[in-house]
């Protein structure tokens, strides 16, 4: 096992890797711009560099962070998700520094990084793929490939950028018209997210289910699967709300999970990574992309499998082969996560930084926290609105509804508006109680933003909490003159 | 299902079991003394209500606790542990004031209470006891048999009050000299402790362990076990640390298992409730006692089996039949609990209240935690010094081990010493590391209380945050003139 870990990221998840490693006896770097110096990761690591004046710039900046490694006599980075996660470039450029890079290698990001590449290895490997295109030629060819694939499979068409992925640059065309318009409007939006213009175009299913299967790929072909997550609930390609396992046919797990594990080794996959499917109405399945990070939502697959991801990343980096078996692998339960951003859910989800005035979190049996805030942290403006990422796990679907409901109940977070008071009304609205909801779940649902501003009364406690933090507590005050 | 819930305890279990009350959609009321106005169980019920000035007195007044429960309109109390959990009369009374006991009826409370009693049902239900005596005679007739008794059985011979349990009530008497003064000592000792000088003998083990198995019964007759339990790590016969599951060959769980659910059936049980074994040096297991109450150490079989054992307690209470079928009960890894005290370690434990000035807890993956107090709590002298319990998952035993260090060196309590650098130093022990412990094991690791002193570098930064917290935080002020 290697001796020092950089991590190259930020946040919840910065701290999250930064446990396991420090589990395995790893010694951790912190890396942070100076817009960030006040973040938790830095106070949870073992050392901690400044990278640069920030922000965002510098934690994007392949050669700061490999100095910054090599300088503190790191051994290896995890790179996290979002940020440099899966630029093949940084896997790469690690691997030439002398770093074990904590993530597959460079080709298979390069490859799955390819919408077009990707599609193309999982056909042949036999796994259902969406009815598409290759990379539409430019100008009138392409627009002509368009309106001939749309004439075939009908509506609604998806047009994707072929640098794309996560739920990013992805336009829906309902009609002609439309399709029309978007191919323009998405290559330039693709040019200036990716700067790669190019796109192809997928049949569009209607009200799919997000499925996809969690991965563990060792160094010597051995590929395990840890189960399905659902992740329909999602607003503008976005994951809200991540449940494990998927509520599927047992029959369409097993062969879902075993077409992932496929789909790894056909990709000659190594490390943890996730497989993404759509599931239409019929529970026929397709291939939607292969994310070679991280994810998210892996916290509901570690509930139900008891299974520590990261730390298996950390070993697979090592040289280790899989210490488990598939046959190691149980699901047990119902977990669901959601992730408590600093948004203002009446406001079109607007980040609202801020100071956090008063911190209280939930705990108790089946109720798991992974923050990166504290009591008397300023939220910086210039990064990603996440607070802390509640995960719950019930023995049955609905004893993690109740939990969910219990602990979003426990959080005061005084200071800034949060997501809570939205996801308050998820967890009592029937559909969501009754598990029926796809992708148009948020869309369906518009009601669940018309909610009153209440403070609940364990905010009206905690502000008590606070000025008896400040001015001291007396409580015989109201029994003098 | 009943509709409200009267909590007739306070600190974590409280908080424990209002948490599984609330999930179950039943309101919850917190009853309280004066002297402990500002603890944490107050701010998580749905209402609250002051039961007397305290300290400590009211919540052992049965009168006041049955009234504040008809006062508020609750339809069911659960007594938690500790205070009024194993009175009999307080069971009985909650039934003739027409309010739902959650826990067995008083005769089960009562035979099992008695440890005389409970040893001849165990005895006739064919469960392995060990060697003992009936009560005791008083005077030279009781010397007399216990005599006869040690030079039959040999020594060390344990002197019991039949009143006592949990760990209260023994002493050991390793020759006769210490044999005669003993029965004296325990006599007067048991007279003050519990108002009944009763005594009886037991054979004891040399170097036992501690092994204890979970029930849960319903009315009609149903039995299931949870899983054993290793609560060998004791300080003057109080558990320190407990883990599950206990660390015996398949066949002696399977055995052990069965015989607890014999011993629930024998005892007419209903409820969640625990059995506990000595076993020693060859795994014969003997009956210790069964503690009919929730106990501190149930979240660690909550985390081997996902079962929320309160949840299942309100349900047999309200007349439910058990939810779960043996086969249902899956153990997976392995969890170990720890309850950090304010107590100073180096000063013979002595309980050390004072203001909590900064509160940081651990999270992430496999970390659960039971607390009850805040930032800025201010801990009364006069209740049990337990902050909080941390208990951990792993999927393997040293993962479990790593966890266990990992979340210790991620608290940062600051204002009062704790029992945590003492842990520290059993998680870092081989002894302990390689599963070898026995009842012996505190007192034969003195080194383990030979700790430096040494703030960690989380608690130098979580002052700095306090330090922010109460004068705000000026990134440039080392650069202004």
């Amino acid at each position: 096992m290697f001796r020092k870990l950089l991590v190259a990221n930020r946040g919840e998840i910065a701290i999250r890797i930064m446990r396991s490693a420090q589990e395995l006896g790893i010694r951790t770097v912190a890396i942070y711009e100076e817009t960030d110096k006040t973040a938790m990761h830095i106070m949870k690591s073992d050392e901690a560099m400044c990278i640069g004046a920030g922000p965002r710039k510098d934690y994007l900046d392949i050669d700061r962070i490999i100095h910054a490694a090599k300088a503190s006599g790191a051994d290896a980075i995890h790179p996290g998700y979002g940020f440099l996660a899966e630029n093949p470039l940084f896997s790469r450029r690690c691997t030439d520094n002398g770093l074990l890079f904590v993530g597959p290698p460079p080709e298979v990001i390069a490859d799955m990084g390819s919408k077009v590449v990707a599609r193309r290895i999982m056909t042949e490997a036999g796994i259902p793929v969406i009815p598409g295109t290759p990379v539409l030629s430019e100008g009138e060819a392409g627009k002509e490939q368009a309106v001939r694939f749309a004439e075939q499979h009908g509506f609604p068409v998806m047009i994707k950028a072929v640098a794309g992925g996560g739920g990013r640059g992805i336009r829906a065309a309902q009609n002609m018209d439309e399709l029309v318009t978007g191919l323009k409007l998405a290559r330039s939006e693709a040019r200036m997210a990716f700067g790669d213009e190019s796109i192809y175009l997928e049949k569009g299913l209607k009200n799919p289910r997000h499925v996809e299967v969690q991965i563990l790929a060792d160094r010597f072909g051995s590929v395990i699967h840890l189960g399905t997550r659902n992740c329909s609930i999602q607003r503008r390609h976005q994951k809200l709300v991540e449940i494990a396992p998927a509520n599927l046919p047992a029959l369409v797990i097993e062969r879902i999970c075993a077409d992932a594990v496929r789909a790894a080794k056909a990709a000659r996959y190594v490390n943890a990574g996730t497989v993404e499917f759509l599931v239409d109405e019929e529970d026929q399945y397709y291939f939607l992309e292969v994310n070679t990070r991280i994810q998210v939502e892996h916290t509901v697959t570690e509930m139900v499998t008891g299974v520590d991801i990261v730390r298996e990343q950390l070993r697979i980096a090592a040289g280790e082969p899989l210490s488990l078996r598939q046959e190691d692998i149980q699901i047990r339960g119902w977990s669901i996560e959601l992730r408590i951003n600093a948004e203002d859910p009446k406001n079109n989800f607007m980040p609202s930084p801020g100071a956090i005035r008063v911190y209280q979190s939930p705990g108790g049996h089946g109720v798991r926290l992974d923050g990166a805030i504290y009591q008397g942290y300023e939220i910086p403006r210039f990064y990603d609105s996440m607070l802390v990422k509640l995960t719950v796990y019930g023995f049955t679907w609905r004893e993690a509804v109740d939990r969910l409901r219990r602990a979003l109940d426990g959080f005061s977070i005084v200071g800034v508006p949060t997501t809570i008071p939205f996801y308050k009304q998820i967890v009592q609205d029937p559909d969501f109680i009754e598990q029926r909801f796809d992708t148009s779940y948020i869309d369906t649902h518009p009601h669940l933003l018309a909610y009153r501003e209440e403070a609940p009364p364990i905010d009206r406690l905690a502000r008590l909490i606070a000025e008896i933090n400040a001015y001291g507590y007396n409580p015989y005050a109201q029994d003098k003159p």
